[in-house]
Formats: C-alpha cells, sequence, structure tokens
C-alpha cells in the first residue's frame, strides 16, 4: 500500500516535517513518502498562493500516478486542488483540512480551529462548512504566524500553543484543529500544554487514505470524478493537456 | 491497541459476521475481538429495540474498561447509546452509522443508504443529519429484510444487491452505505455487482477507532463526556448505580 | 380524556411537584396523574442517566396503556426515550424539552434555556435542533445546581432566577425556558422577577397533549411509530420482549 | 378567558364555519367568538389579498382590545399581520398555520400541505420556513379549488381528500396540514377517508392560544412587539394612526 | 426606461432625497422619479406601520402601471408589499433590503447592518435570511435614531456613523449595510469615514431594477406572480377590489 | 469606467461571443472589452480545467491592474480563482455563476441552471450553496454538449432549448439560469421560445461590476481580499512570484 502526501508549496524543509509526522502514524503495511511541489508558491498564505499551488500539485499527482501510488494526502490546509486531483488518481485523495474537521467531529460536541494568518481564516471556513461541519466548528482564530515562521520563529510553538488554549477559552470547544501542515509537529505539544484533543490534519488525512484504502474504496466511478476530457493547453501550462 | 467490537444485539451469528469483517480490516498490531451484548432484543428493529439494548450496550463497556480496551466500535446501524458509552469509556466510541456516513463523503458528492425495515429510516435519517452529513445524503431505502433474516434468508444478497442498484439509480448517488451491521459480509459483493464504492459502517467504524488510537485522539476532557456523576439506581437497573 | 405524566426518574418527591405543576393547568375535563418511574436513576444527569431512565419510562408507558390513558408526558428536559414511547402508545406522547421550546418559539423572536448542570446542556442542544427551534435558541446556560438539589437547596430559587436574568441579558432573548422538570414550580417567581415570559416545559407539553386529543390526533398511522415487532429479549430486561 | 378568532377576509359565511370549528375544541372556560374582517378582500387568494386584508384584521384586532379580549386567533392560513397583531395586542395573537405546522410535527416525522389555489403555496413555503418546520414539511400541494368554492362547490370535498391521499402517497408523509382556513369543516372527515393524522389550524391555534392564556404566557416584554410609537396616517387610513 | 422609486412612508422630505441618491447612480438612458405614498404612516417603525404602509405602496405601483412605468424601487427597509407589488406589475419590482443585501455579499466575507430602532432588527432579520443572505450577515444593530429624526436631528450623521464604525469592529465586517432608505444620503461620508464599504440599498435597488430591465428580465410568467385574480373588496379599501 | 471581461478558457471565438453580448448590455459611460487567456486550457470541462485556468486569468487580471482597468467579470461558470482575481484587482470582480444566480433569485421563487456536461454539475451546485442561493435552486441539469461544441454544433440551439424547457418543467421553476459562458449568445431565443425569464451569466455579472463601480464600492479594505504577501515562486509559475 502506497500513500504519497504531496506539499503543494516548494519548501522542502516543511516536507521533512510533514513527512515525519505521517510516518509517526502509518501502518506497518504502509509505504509512505511525503514529496515537495516543485511549481508555485514557497508559501501558501492567500487565496492566490492557494490557487497557483494547484499545478504543482497536480504535476506531483501525474507523477504518482505513473509511480504506481495508491492514495494521496494533499498537506495544505486550504486542501488546494482537491477535486481535480480526484480526477487524475485511480485512489483517494484528502485534503489535510477535510481529515482534520471530520476526526475533530468524534471528539465532542465542538472545535475551533487555529490558524496562521487572519486572511486565510475564510477558506477554512468554506471548506468546513463544504465538508459539512460547519456545525461543529466553534470558531477559526489566527496567530499571526507566517506559514514558514513556523518553523524558524524560536517563539512560534509557544504563540501557537497559547493561540490554542485562548481559543477553547473563547469557544469553550473540545477540541482544536491546527490550520496548518506546517504546525503538525507541535501537535502533541499543544495537547500536553492545553489538556483537550488537538488534531493535526497530516496524520488524520494519513490515516484516513490509509482506512479507505484498507476498505478497498476509491473515489465513486459516476462521471464527475472520472479522468478529464483530453484538450489542449496553451502557454506556460502548455504540458498539462493532452 | 485493543479494539472490541460491541454487537449491541444477543445474536451471536451475527457477531461472528461481524467480528470477521472488522478483523478483516485491522491492522496488524491491534487486539481486536467482537463480543455480544447479554441484555436485550435479540435484534434491533425499532426505536423501543434501539432504546432497550443501550443498557447492554454500557454493561458491556464497562466490562471493557475492565478489561483493558482501549477503544470500541458500536455494531449497530442507530448507533444507540453513543454518548453515554462515551461517558463511560476513557478511549474513543465509534458508531457504525457515524462512521459509515463520513466515509462516504470522502468518495463523491452524495451518498444513498440502504437498510433493513423502514420503520428504521427514520432514526437512519436522524444520525446523518446529527453528524452533518445531510447534506451528502441523497436518500434512505429500506429493503424490508428483517435484520435476522439477512443470515437466513437465501434471497437476502440478492435483495440487498437490487435496492443498492435502485438506489444508486433514483438517487443519481456516488456510493452507498449498507444500514445495518448484518449486511457487512455483503459489501464487497456488492460493490463488485453494481460498481459503485459500497461502505460497510463496521469496517468504517473499526478504523476510525484504530486511527484515533493511533494519533492518540480520545474523547475531550471537557465535562460532557466526563464520568457520570455518581448515582442511586432503583428496581431492575440497580446495578448500573453505584 | 386521561393524561399520565411519567418521571422517568425514581424521585418521588420530585413527581410530586412535577404532578402539581401539571394539574394546574389541566382542563376540567382532563384525569390527569403523574407517576415516578421504578426503574433506573434517581435522577438524570448525564447521557448515562439518560439512556438507563428509559427502560423504566417505557415500563411506565406498557402500564399506562393498560390502565386506558390517553395521553402522555415524559417529564425530563432530555425527553428521554420519546420514539420508543411513541411506538408503544395509542395516543400521543410529548417530551417536556419539544413542548417548551415549540411554546417559547411563540412569544418572541429568540429564547434562552436555562438548564442544570453544563454537561446536559449538549443534549438541550440536540433537541433544540431536532425540534427545528435551532433558529430561535439564543443560547443555553447551566446554573450548575444538581436536579435533586433543586427541591433541597435553600438558593436554588435564587441561583436559576438570578442565571435566566443573566441568559436574557447576554442573548438579548424574548423569554426563557427551564431546562428541567424539577424547575417546574419555579416558573411562575422567576417571571415575576425578571419580567420576560417563562416557559415550564410540564405545563406546556401537558397543555400540548391535551390539545391534540381534543382534536383527535395521534401519532401518524404510517409505520415508523406502529407497534414494535415481537422480538425474543435476554437478561436483565427479559420481560420487554415478547 | 376570551378568545376572539379573527377571520381576515369579509365573507360571513366562512366566519360561521370558523367559528364552529373553534368551538368544537375550546375548554369550558373559555368565552370564544369569531368576527368578520369589516375591511378588505372577500377572499384571499394572491399576495395583493393577503396585504389589504391587514388593515381590517388589524381594526379588529384594536376592537378586541377594546372589548377585553384575551386572545386571538388570525384565521387565514398566510397568518397575514401577525407581528403587527402581537404588537397591538396585549395577549397572545397565533396564525392558523404557525398553529398547524407546529401540531404537525408532533405527529410524526414529515407533513405534506394540501393548499386551494397553487399561488399561495409559496407563502406557505416561507410561513412553514420561518417558523422553523420546513425540515418537517415534505410538500406543499394546491387542490385549485377557489377559497370561497369550498363552501359551495359540491365537489369540494371530494376534490381536497384527493388531494390530501395524493400528496401522502407522494410525499411519503405522516400527516396533512389543510391550507385553508375554509377547509377546517372537513378535516374529520379527510382524516377518516385517508387514514392519517390531518390537521385543521383553526382548532390547532385556538387551542395553542387557549394554551398560552392557561399558563399565563403572553408576546415577550422585549422591545420588538412593544405598543408601536404613536404615529401621524394619512388618506384612507388617517384613522390607523394616532 | 422608467424607472420609479416608490417612497411607501407619506413624508415627502425623505422622497426628495432618496430621488437625489437613485438618480445620482442611474443611467442616461433611465427616466428616474420618486413618489411619495398618499395612504398611511408618516415613517415606517414598526411591524403595525409597515403592514398599513402597503395599501400606498400597491396603489402607487398600480399608478405606476397606468403611467408606463417599466420597474420600481421599494424605498423602505422592510421591503413592505414586494410580493403584491410583484404581482400588480409587468416588470421588475426590488426592495432596497434585497438589493442591499444581496450587493454587500459581492464584497466581502460578512457584512453588518445598521438600522433606526432596535424594534426594527427582527425583520431586517428576516428579510435577510429569506433572500439566502444570513449566512453573510454577521449582526443587525440599531442607533435608536428614528427615522424621521435622520433628517432633522443635527448629530444624526455622527450617530449612524459611529454605530457603523462599532458594528464593523464587533462583527469583523467587511461591509455594512444602512437599514433605512432615510440614511441614503449618508452613504458617502460614512464610506470615508470608516474606511469598508458601505452600501446604501436605493442606489443598489436602483441599479438592480436598471439591470433587469436592459437584460430584458421581468418576473416569471408561472403562477404565483400572475395579476391577482379579480375580487370583490369591503370598507376603506373598497377601490383596491376590482 | 473600465470594464474587462476575462475568457478563462483560451478559445478566442468563445471571447467574442462573450464581448458581443456583455457589450449588449453595458451603460454607455462604459468602456468594455474581452481578452482571452493566454495559459491554459482551451476549454472547462473538468475540476482539472478549472483549477488549470487559473494562472491564466489571474495574468489577465494582473494586466488589467497595469492596463488601468476598474472591474472585472470572470465568463466562465465555474467562477474560476475568483477570490485570488479579488486579491490581485483594486476594484470590483464579479463572477458569472455568482452574478446569475443572484439575478435569477429576484425573479421568482426557484430557478434552474442547465449546464453543459454532467461532470460539471457539482462544482455548480457547490458556487450555487457558496453564494447563499441554494434555497432557490430548484435543479442542475446537463445537456451533455460540450463547451465549444456550442458554437459548432448545429443542434445545439435546439438541445439547450429543449433542456432548458425540461429543466423548468421538472422542476415547476420560475427561471433559468445558462450555465456555460458559451450560451450567453443563446439566451433571448431561448426566453422566447419556453416563455420564461432566462439568465445569461455574461451579461449579469457585467452589470453586476458596471452597478458596483457606478456606487463606488469595491472589494472591503480588510484583509482577506488586500493584496497577496509577497513570496518567491519556483518552476513553471515562477514569473507569478515576487
Amino acid at each position: 500500500m502506497r500513500i504519497r502526501v504531496v506539499n503543494p508549496n516548494t519548501t522542502r524543509a516543511m516536507t521533512d516535517t510533514i513527512e515525519r509526522c505521517a510516518l509517526a502514524v502509518a501502518g506497518p503495511g504502509t509505504l509512505l513518502d511525503a514529496v515537495t511541489s516543485e511549481i508555485g508558491p514557497a508559501s501558501i498564505e492567500s487565496h492566490y498562493d492557494e490557487a497557483l499551488s494547484v499545478p504543482g500539485l497536480l504535476a506531483a499527482i501525474r507523477q504518482g500516478e505513473v509511480d504506481g501510488v495508491d492514495g494521496y494526502v494533499i498537506a495544505c490546509f486550504g486542501d488546494p486542488g482537491l477535486d481535480a486531483a480526484r480526477e487524475l488518481a485511480q485512489g483517494p485523495v484528502i485534503g489535510i483540512a477535510e481529515a482534520a474537521v471530520h476526526t475533530a467531529s468524534h471528539l465532542g460536541r465542538g472545535f475551533s480551529v487555529v490558524t496562521t494568518l487572519a486572511r486565510t481564516v475564510g477558506r477554512a471556513a468554506d471548506l468546513t462548512e463544504h465538508y459539512g461541519m460547519g456545525r461543529f466548528c466553534r470558531g477559526i482564530h489566527a496567530c499571526e504566524i507566517p506559514v514558514l515562521a513556523l518553523e524558524t520563529d524560536p517563539d512560534a510553538r509557544k504563540i501557537v500553543t497559547e493561540a490554542c488554549r485562548a481559543a477553547v477559552a473563547q469557544d469553550e470547544s473540545d477540541a482544536v484543529v491546527l490550520g496548518c501542515a506546517g504546525m503538525a509537529d507541535l501537535c502533541a505539544h499543544i495537547r500536553d500544554e492545553i489538556g483537550v484533543p488537538v488534531i493535526d490534519g497530516v496524520a488524520a488525512a494519513t490515516l484516513t487514505v490509509q482506512s479507505l484504502l484498507m476498505m478497498g474504496l476509491r473515489k465513486s466511478g459516476r462521471g464527475e470524478f472520472a479522468t478529464p476530457p483530453p484538450k489542449s493547453y496553451t502557454g506556460l501550462l502548455r504540458s498539462f493537456g493532452s
């Protein structure tokens, strides 16, 4: 069972963190690797970045199909390109926001999300609603740490932890969802500090893909997610056509 | 990692089927067993049966805690006693309806549920809505086979399969959720026959519990699911008090 | 016209309070009594208690059918066993949460609920949503008085009153719903103190049952609430089978 | 306890029917009468008619306050002028659509509405949603009998009955709500014919007002429904100013 | 292209303000005028006033049809008589609340409404929900200035501006909707002061009508909004019959 | 006032059609042009195509800002890249799906959408829900004509017309929304044929942008839609970084 975690930004250090967190939960029968997108932004902090991370993500999925990958995780909390990736892949593709909010709903009556910059809150809200989890989501909060600073700012861990603690208090939440793949390695620390369950979407999505594969489930055979019709592409993205 | 699947009806043959299906997906590091309730109805086909299956379920959870079980599956599509079980157990407890509808939402835009008797459709609708999955559910259909006849009626497999096929056609669904633990072993057959993903909640819930345990996640530490306050109990259920 | 109010906990003193409040609003042509459950918890303060109050409640309904009762009130704000009771009874069965939130919606644009322990808030929220009244409910608040202390704690009346006053101010509500049958006799006092309508579910449910009977309305003849199919029962609950 | 049922159209024969149906369910301690609007349309079959029935309705409420009436029923399924009437009246005011859909939700999982002309279906849908009952409403159907023909057309009873039967079959409903005050006296007949509960809003609203009065409940004391601020009125409606 | 803005209160000074604001945005090919209702309240500050403004509004629409008007704006934030006006008019009729909340949804993720008296908040909430814009509305706030004082109170501009500023801060909104036609001329000032988009419904509705006319779109030909059936009217409103 | 309509596919013939339809409704003071994307797919018929049309769209917006464009229309019914475009542009950006569904809601109680291929139905549903218009949308139907065949298939006009007629009949809708920019020039023909309002999103969005500009409204100044933070970009999309 081969699972590939795609980091849709181009920062390898972040891919390493993500891979470590995914490997920590994968089962013994699972071959898991993480890859870094080769096209697009160094980090995803706007609708613009997110939209422009999709070609790189889709190239990675296409390569994964060549490599015989069975299922994929999209390791950015905006779940960029999820529907398009599902068209390309034969097996399941799960976004980390998708997996995280579903998981949180099993743990109590309401959860909070803590994300990086305030400008990403809207996207997190859209996704939560889209997955049917809006009724369990009590608040989405920014800690105003840029994505890449999560790895480099010595205060990052403390700031995210305190943002989580404050979110639980304000929202009277039962659990916290970490709203950025770059927070994956903070998960256990924050849980220990604040005493409520904390969900890392990278781990949650890895396990969701593994579970779907274990059950032999893949995207439905009906039309919406069938292979895209062949199409002529122009300009920079010429190679994406067929 | 010890997972226990509780069959909240008292029919051992059904527990055997359930256990087989759960074991088929559990990971190598998982010790899994299935137990049969010792109190209550032989099958669950009404609100009355479902309500009266709860004491037996809770007794099984209590025993599980003594036995050092880490997580539980409630193997009846009405998810009887789920909230109360979460109060008793230290680890995660997942119902098969809960797991099945969440799983189905990863596979496409809409799913159908096929259940046993028409009188159970209302409960399935309530649960689907409760879990936030109402927007993905396109229809809930009965095949009018009593629960225990699933094991004994030679036509059962054919009837359930045709009900699934009809549901997909009528609802234009991407996937089918089997609405009874007793259908667990029909899952692969039906999928092969009708060509869309078919979800068995027993497998889905087993894997959800296993994933939660793998991530170290359990019910939230906040008050709603804390151990129930000690209480004097009277009459037949005297032994449930403290 | 015979109406029976069932107190699904086993505390007779609370039944007396409930009966008094129900009798105060019943019409002259109504024969009303209140009975105490003989099986289960002394008070209902958790999902566990609520689930385990159902067998006693159902036994009381079964006895009511023998006694020629025409309609029932379930006098606990968790509306335990409501669907199952509707299967057993020929006439209408109404829960006090159900009646209270419907009533509150006639009185203004939004109401608050004040309940006993914080751990019961989730159940009240589920029910409010289930009855379609979520859009009118602005908040559910606990006063942290245990159910039985409502009768014995000399400060109870004051504490509940102040919780109601605070709820109205915080939620900008038009009315308050009392979230426990044990608060029934505080209703008039609180209304006088805080100057907004206060709804006691025991009175509201009694009048709803009486009105349904007056109109000749009972549960629908369609399948979901038909008499449960006969079934073999095992163990402690053997006598509930047929 | 004085309850007044206001027929907001100007057809006395219809008021007589309405009064008979209201009296049939009112309690022995209730003084009930029905009055006919003196301003506006002979029947209400459009948004135009409904809007223009409101001045007459409000004049009747104003007279009722002079006459010492304790509570009111608005006997048209469009619930015309309900919010404005609540501002004028000291006691409760209930619309027959409001009461009917609430009542129907106690009887099963879903109801159908059968109304007169198709052009009134939209208003019925708005109201059902507004009262929070949209999740229980499975369909709203017209039988295309004009309001006043309900009293005069010898086939009316048959046509409405068949429309109800068809609605239940198509919607798989548990109950039927009659969507016109002029159908009030058909209620028992239709129930007997089609074998599911049939709700007449006139009876339901009369009993709701009576119940609210019995509980001492009236509109909330907060601002939205306080007496309207004094205002200069011009033209035909000069007398409505103060 | 003739557009008429109907002020449904009887205060000419307010009509002048409204007309000025509508003319400021109308295209060069548009003949636009504003008329004052001749029947009803001097200002609309209650459900009572709003209901009683409808006959005057409908008379103005009827006159407009005689005058060859192509489309109408209803210039009161309660959108009084909108459905009935649509039945009378051949061309489009748009309410200012309707246009304003739709417009606000194009400008960001959430808006606030600032209205006059607190007692009108409920109506604004109903309309916002009715138009499907509830998910974008983060709060509705009153500034407690009576409608006519908007023109006469020297502090009005300052008070409304500060209410808008406070609403944005409290609701974390992206835009503000002015909840009264009488605030139309404050729009640019407030936007300049608080630095977020501010929407005046008079301008928004004028442009919506003009756009619909430009596209040749009018109310649907299906039945709900067809010309009302002829009807005998009685009393003060006799002239409204046919 | 300069408005630019961006066709996010690379087919110039379709841009010509789109430009013609936009010009037909633009006001005399509006300078309007339409441009064709230079990067990406020849037509947009899958999530894959839609995602990969975004870089070309964003390049066109960036060029528009250089050219002094005041507002933009995204002329594909999937509204690709709308949020990202709003970050780049100083003025308003409107998608044709967004404008079309809002417009349809002004014309009656419910509308149908008729789109090209069945696999695009899901995206249309997501958008309709996202814009708050789900409650007005009664069905989304495919006519199974590929996008580019709309211009070349001699039967296209007939097939789309019949699909619209069938949608109205099946959904009992008041209006039809055309679900593809390539259908823009069919709008008047279909309306004449089927006799209900038909909405072309290109015209609707052009007028919405023009109206917003006329009111001086642009995206909110708050953070979500501020200019994206500068970022290093890699690979094919290097030039999109800063």
